[in-house]
């Protein structure tokens, strides 16, 4: 399957290592990573199975009727389960691990939940991870001396709960106890018990989504009870001074444990900020945040727990961590709910983030029957493919050309910068943010549209060279008087003060060539050629900005039907909300790391040649390819 | 078995919730609250069984042959065990509770652990549940870009151990691997990765066990490896200027929030004060404290979380919490190692507190075939009776007179104070604190003391008079003229300025008839008479400096040989410093408020009759008990 890839290269098994399962009545088959319970295996096959503790063993709901490869019941069956069930076969899903074999019956849906369509067309049904109980608390006498707490643990317990907590819990269970309330409210994530109050206060738990970009954060405040957005906001990463790539900010932070401090602190400032600025738009307490869901790339991840990067910048390329971190909002610095948490979504590799995996949650990569691609390009491009059946990942690294580094007019997409170009018969027609004012220099977006016009009208070779104005003349093509020298170097004026020069090509051919090699290798891994692909995803807000049609007449995406290369926006942020109301999603999320097999470019064989063949631009007028 | 003790006041549940197992082949039994685990029952036993990861599932090395009342394997058993050998019926004895009828056969220990004599003559193997472990770690490479903490996880799993961690490990785990070492030194406390530093530093793991008492907070600090004790030092609590005893204390704290921030942080400086010295001491740096484990009552246990105490002072008397606490040290405000952990060891009720829990542990009264009173007198007098067959405790309200309060010459055991008294023929002896100083007053032990002698010489009656000096002179007793009248009030001379006066007698009377209640309502709940009591011990500091004889003269404890009245000392902090050495004796001690029957005096229907019943003193020259 793996096409010419070295095998220590995968460190994922592969189907060798997933199991199948398959669920009746609807016969739904699945493979999954060995370790997976039969709960959460069903949900990967879109199968929901009844629950409301969250697959802790503690609701019994989730029972299923397993017909083979049956399991020992545990104490939680005996527990749940009458005696005739457990021997028919009954057992709780979600705490059995799928078998070499299983095959079980679900029951339908007592309850159907709420649902939304979020992400990239993603069904998902509203159970989130953060909610509001209300309970009777029986009240204290003498003749039952229960403290407090074990009364109001009781009290959930018999509801299906079974939670812990921080001590600094503890002075608010007196304040709310102090009255002897008939009733209280307890705010529970997951199976943290984060908050108590008397009487019913129902439906007031909200969550906020962050993506913690290198350049931009964005934070989402979501009403966990109706699944809906009630503020979004975005702004520039505080770090951006100390760097503006993740390149120069791992350099900065190396530069010793104070730089790691003040990144730290300039992350948590963007972060408060913008969860400050969402609640006072919403009308939302913060303290009502019980719960923020965190994505990013390992080393925005790393920066904001004040963890050194530097072992993610030097070889062999290693994260201090990848998995999954679950916080007290007061111990992150993060100000929710103190005693609120703030989990971090986990990382594939040093280089395929937390943001990744939020992509492939949101677009359902991993879990549909089409094969996809996905890219997100950047500085460090990354590059998702497969299905459900199996996915590999892996990153190159393009280096800041698409930010605008390196590049003579390179600047980023912000006022002034040219976004899009359009070559006519003899005009230059130019997108400038900011609508009608002067062009001061060009983004990532328009450099690709840039070269790829430049391309299409013949001023640039399939080897990337720009065209003299001598042999443009010559020929007499009618933009010939836009190509001037500069310094000795060719050049393409696209406008007074901008300038695209054959060095600026370069950069782009370097750029665009180490993600075509991430891609190809990523697809000689799983065995599919472009023809497979049945979707080309761009993630990222660059992504939104590129134009299809000329990412695939550069190469920089395989060339596939132009309809089939969609952008997906920020599918970050909407993993990372899906996770916060879906704890269903949030389980998928937490296993991809063992279900996706990660590819270390820096260790392919083959990574050189391929990158230098990959420079080229394709040929001109790439016909829909024939098989 | 309860002779006339109402059911509805037991919430124990005696015998009848306990189950019997048999270990073999020393046919030892042992009746085990339900929920108790094979291998902590062998513990209660005193049967260790081996174990390197403190009872978790982990290292495998738990298991044991379970004859009867086999329970069905779970997955750990599969782990560790051959399935030749589970079918023969072999278990983890740390994955599987006790059902009725258990009958299994352990294994000979392989390894001896080092063992100590600690407490009150109890023998504990010196297993910390802190300590440092050395582990190689697999250096990481393009082929294996598994994160630091996956790699480091590993490792310990390799060796046994399933750790947890709090993120704030993340930024040294970064500086650990730095340098790619080729081993690591990991502390764990319990299952918690507290710390990871590069290359060998075994060994360097130490424990702070803490009784906070309301007027004296005592640290000891003990090497985890040796076991010793590297320094013990003890200073008054700093909260005492906001209330002298543990009444006056919440009725500080109920005048608003800020009395209980203000307790709160008199009760870390204390602690952290004496942290400090205890480590300057012994030279060690306070980051090598891993572990604290805080015994105290119930009270002084709210105040040290900043809990409003308020239901404890209050009708119907119950705690916020009387659960066992494990908080991270930072999170507590304890200044050890950041990420150590803070262990609040569990109460048995309001009244009936975590120093009790300790006293228990540290006598092995749960655990012996002894039947034991043990009785800590104070403000509130605690009462624990019974064997390893049944237990019940109790929480006599004495009032502040064992301490001074409410004596009109009463005192703290400070310089100047009376705390021994003899009456010869025609003499007055006074043992004196500091020596040859001048008697300011009469601290509780004095007051005991001059009671009883007044009492033997025959001028205080059984109804608790105080002889006049007129009858005293009229009987020619040769210490006539040390009775006084002050403003009406009968009273005798101690000395110049310390009069004893009839209604401190009656306070006395009134305390000593509390306690003396609590004791009767406890046996009589146990069904034992004093004949029955193998050993009367007085626990606290206090209970060090009482005469037995001159208790047992006062009806303070009942009438038993005065060679079984045994004083214990500060037994609490020995609890303490045996659950930092021991996890066996850990999980004992939190089993303990399963085992031990909790009895609420408030609702004791006879309490008053008894009560009054017990203000006088027994007869004179009370002989050894006829049966």
């Amino acid at each position: 399957m793996a096409a010419g890839w070295p095998r220590n290269l995968t460190p994922g098994e592969g189907m060798s290592g997933k199991l199948r399962v398959t669920y009746l009545p609807s016969r739904t088959t699945v493979h999954v990573p060995a370790g997976t319970t039969l709960f959460s295996a069903a949900h990967w096959a879109g199968l929901p199975i009844e629950s409301t503790c969250g697959g802790r063993g503690t609701c019994g709901k989730c029972a299923v009727r397993v017909l083979e490869a049956v399991p020992e019941p545990t104490p939680a069956d005996h527990r749940h389960l009458s005696e005739a069930r457990v021997v028919e076969g009954w057992r709780l899903a979600c705490q059995h691990e799928v078998a070499p074999g299983s095959v079980c019956e679900v029951p339908e849906l007592q309850r159907v939940p709420k649902a939304a369509t979020m992400g990239v067309g993603r069904f998902v049904l509203l159970e989130p991870n953060a909610h509001t109980v209300v309970v009777g608390v029986d009240p204290p006498s003498l003749e039952d001396p229960r403290s407090h707490l074990a009364r109001l643990r009781d009290a959930l317990a018999a509801e299906g709960y079974e939670v812990r907590h921080e001590p600094s819990l503890l002075p608010r269970l007196a304040r709310a106890m102090a009255d002897h309330p008939a009733s209280v409210t307890a705010t529970i994530v997951g199976d943290h018990l984060v908050d108590v109050e008397p009487g019913e206060a129902r439906g007031r738990a909200f969550g906020a989504a962050v993506d913690v970009g290198t350049t931009t954060v964005v934070v989402t405040l979501l009403d966990l009870c109706t699944g809906a957005a009630v503020a979004v906001g975005s702004t520039l990463n505080r770090q951006a001074p100390f760097g503006a790539d993740v390149i120069a900010r791992m350099g900065h932070a190396m530069t010793g444990d104070d730089a790691i401090v003040e990144l730290r602190a300039a992350a948590l400032r963007t972060l408060n900020g913008l969860v400050e600025r969402a609640c006072a738009t919403a009308g939302v307490e913060p303290r009502r945040v019980a719960e923020m869901v965190v994505v990013g790339n390992a080393t925005m991840l790393h920066l904001l727990l004040g963890v050194d990067p530097r072992s993610i910048a030097l070889s062999p390329f290693v994260a201090t961590f990848l998995e999954p971190q679950d916080l007290r909002a007061a111990d992150a610095g993060i100000e929710i709910h103190p005693d609120g948490r703030v989990v971090l979504f986990p990382a594939l590799g040093a280089y395929v983030g937390a943001d990744v995996v939020a992509d492939i949650v949101a677009t359902g990569l991993a879990r549909e029957d089409r094969v996809r691609l996905l890219v997100d390009v950047g500085t460090n491009g990354e590059i998702v493919c497969g299905s459900a059946e199996r996915v590999v990942a892996t990153a190159a690294p393009a280096g800041p050309a698409f930010e605008g580094g390196q590049i003579l007019s390179g600047m980023r997409a912000t006022e002034g910068a040219i976004e899009g170009v359009a070559l006519d018969v003899d005009d230059v027609r130019l997108q400038v943010i900011g609508g009608d004012v002067r062009p001061r220099g060009i983004c990532g977006s328009g450099l690709i549209d840039a070269v790829a016009e430049l391309r299409r009208v013949g001023l640039i070779a399939a080897n990337g060279i720009l065209a003299s104005r001598k042999e443009a003349t010559l020929a007499g093509h009618p933009l010939a008087d836009r190509l001037v020298d500069r310094d000795g170097v060719r050049a393409f004026a696209l406008a007074d003060d901008v300038l695209l020069t054959q060095l600026d090509v370069r950069e782009l051919q370097s750029a665009k060539g180490a993600i075509a090699t991430g891609i190809g290798i990523a697809m000689d891994a799983l065995g599919v050629g472009p023809d497979d692909l049945d979707e080309v995803l761009l993630a990222g807000s660059f992504g939104t900005y590129i134009d299809p049609a000329n990412a695939r007449a550069l190469g920089l995406v395989p060339p596939v039907p132009v309809e089939r290369i969609r952008a997906v926006g920020s599918a970050a942020s909407e993993g990372a909300k899906m996770a916060l109301l879906s704890f269903r999603e949030r389980e998928v999320a937490f296993e991809l790391p063992e279900f996706v097999e990660y590819l270390e470019l820096s260790g392919a064989p083959d990574f050189n040649e391929r990158f230098l063949a990959n420079l080229a631009f394709p040929p001109l007028d790439v016909p829909e390819r024939s098989p």
